[in-house]
C-alpha cells in the first residue's frame, strides 16, 4: 500500500465512521431538534447515489464505505422523520 | 460527459451541499444540542484529509468538493464547540 492509498483509506474511514457517534446519540436520546431534515434527506440520497456509482464502476471501496454511511445516515433520517411527523402530530392532538 | 461521470458529479454535489441547510439552521438558531461533537470533529478532520488527498492526486473535483464541505462542517463544528464549552461554562457561573 502506498502512502497516498493509506491517506485515502484513512480519509474514507474517518468520514464514514464519523456518523457512528451521531447515530448512537440519536438512538439513545431520541433528540433530533437541531438536526436539519433537509441535510439528512439530501445526504442520504447522495450516499445512495455514490453507492450506485460504486456498483457501476465496480469499485469495492466506494461500495462498502457508502453502504456503511447509508446505513448510519438512513437510521438518523428515520428517527428525525419519526420525531418531526409522528411525535409532533401526536402531541398536537393531545390536549 | 458520460452517464457515469454525471452520476459521480450528481453524487458529489448532493453529499457536498447537503451540509448547507444544516449550516444555515445552526447559524440562524444557534441550536446544536442534538448534534454530535464527536461526529463533527471526526468528519471535519476526515474532510480535511480528503482535501489533502485531492492535492496529492491533483484531482480538482476532490479538492473543490472537500473544500466546500470543509467550510460548511468547520462552521457547524465551531458553533457546536462555542455552545458546548463557552456558553455552557458561562451559564455555570451565573447564579
Amino acid at each position: 500500500m502506498t502512502n497516498v492509498e493509506i491517506l485515502g483509506f484513512v480519509s474514507a474511514f474517518l468520514t464514514t465512521f464519523s456518523f457512528l457517534p451521531q447515530a448512537i446519540q440519536v438512538i439513545k436520546t431520541r433528540e433530533t431538534a437541531s438536526l436539519s431534515l433537509a441535510m439528512y434527506s439530501i445526504f442520504t440520497i447522495g450516499v445512495a447515489s455514490w453507492m450506485v456509482y460504486g456498483f457501476v464502476q465496480q469499485d469495492k471501496a466506494v461500495i462498502v464505505a457508502n453502504m456503511i454511511t447509508l446505513l448510519l445516515s438512513a437510521t438518523i433520517l428515520s428517527i428525525k422523520i419519526y420525531n418531526e411527523f409522528i411525535v409532533s402530530k401526536r402531541n398536537q392532538y393531545q390536549v
